[in-house]
């Protein structure tokens, strides 16, 4: 038994979960907020009381002695020696990484070159497993990339339609994300259906604020809907998805906007917020589809593109055997859920309406003759992790 | 019985087609090259006879002057009265045009402002109508919009999830392109298969050096493959399609490239070409396919995104009753039509191998069991044009 921290840094945040391996229970979670700015947040729950307070975290160095402290002073662990692996969500891994690895200096290293291709995240990434590894030298350090995942695309789903050179040069190329959220529900999928992943054709939906959609054949993912950055695909709250490339130079001039104002709309004005213009909260947009037509047409727009995505997939992989509802949206948006299924009535997919009038559980929802299983399986990106470092603790071991 | 003129200029160039209606048989067709530049060249078929030369054409006005002196030196009209209408393609309609109409000065004005979508076309477009206007006073003008089809589309599937104001501001969304083809082979589909087309849910595959795909149901287009401009959707043979607009601006960056610089890549050097390195047409590419690397990742990547845009579109319209293809590519490409339905065999829908051995033929090539039917239908825009033109003569002799 030991236990297993999964930390998840951003470039101003750093979420951690400690885990109780194998039992796979949750002992503490908590995050710390604005890191390197002015009134920072810390919070943890833990034994059902919840801790709160402000101070300075100058930066992620700071934030993770704080995170010990604080386990040692509410007793969430008794010696520091009890926390025996920590892995980290790493946000891009190119095409070095296909699976988790235990951190080395090349890995350090590599991660730290990555920036390029994440320049907000793997240097907080990189801070992050650094800071424990000298805070914490008796546990294993394992990166988990959010880009791992999607490493078995074959070369005709990750390669542009672009000058050849630019992939060789600047490994232009799809990369696509929330590869352990996929990873992670697609197990459960095949696991829940009580067959094997490898038998299995499976549309992974991630929707929540970012949103993604993942073709999972035989347990490999060949496809998936963000690209070279989480900017394409599907419409997200605050993200565009796919636009044509023509569009975006239209508007830039006409608006005098630099590349980095335009690709700062693209990611944080644009989606739900952007269509709606009310929120990029979709319960926001729910709670008013009914009276407001930019709502409404939000909503509409974000289940269409969901709709032509899974469409492709089932085409990419000459059917489907299971669609799998997770994150913010997809585990509590009933009637999107809803409507993007019954789109595909025509291919006897059909939800159950009742086992569908649900929030955040895990279940199958669709109706026992359903040419294909829908199911809602709540993500657990930590939990995942935590695997991972205890599976590589035990190839340490040998 | 009436002769009438279909037209399409271009930038530089200038195709002409007279066709004797309503028999729809061609008189002579032709092109004037190189308009502006120098050593042009016009082109004709008469009877049988080719007639080509060399000659300074300095503007589209010049090259229409020397297409009615050729008309009158080869006999293919006796009197240039016998010319009752000429239809002129028009690339862009914006939201103005949902269908063809007869030019009056507010069309052209009209179509001068939509410039600003066309830049290099609406203008050749427009001088175009003014100078047979002016030639042939008498013949009735009529303009036909490459985006007019498609102005049917439901509001969520031609807007973008931009903020909304550049849909206000700037008519930020989807117009889609090679409307006229899309409907007349919709239009035949319907008639090779013997039944409405209001009743009938149809996938268009126009697959040119330019290619889109359209969902057309019950005899509309519901959402079609390319967008604000030609240059997203599928993979073309210099374009690239659908691109996550990040790393456009990441390898702009690297390139060191100007957004006008980075848009005639995306539009001249990419697709086919940029993947193969080798080249733009489908059939060079055909030819090295088992050698070439390369080139087979170009066509793959090709068929892919085709499977991906019908996979939607079956979505989309939840089913699908006919496909069919077209263009050069389409029309031609036997082995690339086959490979794009085999992938849709898991839906019943099957190519009749030999029916399908053919290049150009109008015929359907599915097997009689297939669960759709496919179909390859040589498009004939200048056809439809001519058709417009008629129709609306008939009106205004009303």
């Amino acid at each position: 038994m030991s236990k297993i921290l999964a930390i998840n840094a951003g470039s101003s945040s750093l979420k951690f979960q400690l885990l109780d391996m194998p039992a796979e229970t949750v002992i503490a979670k908590g995050q710390v907020e604005r890191i390197g700015l002015p009134d920072g947040i810390f919070t943890m729950k833990f034994n059902g009381e919840k801790t709160q307070f402000n101070a300075d975290f100058p930066n992620h160095r700071a934030a993770i002695e704080t995170v010990l402290d604080q386990f040692r002073k509410h007793e969430v662990i008794k010696d520091p020696a009890e926390i025996t692996g920590v892995g980290h969500r790493v946000v891009a891994g190119g095409e070095w990484f296909n699976k988790s690895v235990v951190v080395t200096d090349e890995v350090l290293n590599k991660i730290e070159r990555l920036a390029a291709y994440a320049p907000l995240h793997n240097p907080a990434n990189a801070e992050g497993i650094r800071a424990f590894m000298e805070l914490l030298p008796h546990a294993l350090p394992v990166a988990v990339f959010d880009t791992a995942f999607h490493q078995t695309m074959p070369k005709k789903n990750y390669m542009y339609s672009l000058p050849y050179e630019y992939y060789t040069k600047y490994g232009a190329r799809k990369y696509g994300a929330h590869g352990t959220s996929h990873r992670y529900v697609a197990e459960r999928t095949a696991a829940i259906l009580g067959k094997p992943l490898a038998d299995l054709k499976i549309i992974t939906l991630h929707l929540g604020a970012g949103a993604s959609i993942t073709a999972v054949e035989h347990g490999k993912s060949i496809d998936t809907s963000m690209g070279f950055t989480p900017l394409a695909g599907v419409t997200m709250a605050t993200r565009s998805g796919d636009v044509d490339p023509s569009l975006i130079y239209y508007i830039q001039e006409r608006e005098g906007l630099t590349n980095d104002e335009m690709l700062k709309i693209l990611n944080n004005k644009s989606g739900l917020l952007g269509i709606s213009t009310l929120s990029s909260d979709m319960r926001d947009l729910e709670d008013v589809e009914n009276t407001n037509d930019h709502a409404k047409l939000a909503i509409e727009i974000f289940e269409d593109r969901v709709i032509k995505y899974i469409g492709q997939y089932i085409a990419e992989m000459a059917g489907v055997d299971a669609i799998a509802f997770t994150a913010g949206i997809g585990e509590n948006a009933i009637e999107v859920r809803q409507r993007i299924i019954d789109q595909f009535n025509f291919m006897g997919i059909k939800l159950d309406q009742q086992a569908n009038d649900v929030r955040g559980v895990e279940r199958i929802i669709s109706t026992p003759d359903s040419s294909a299983a829908v199911l809602l399986v709540p993500t657990n990106e930590e939990l995942e992790i935590a695997r991972d470092v205890e599976r590589l603790q035990a190839e340490q071991a040998k």
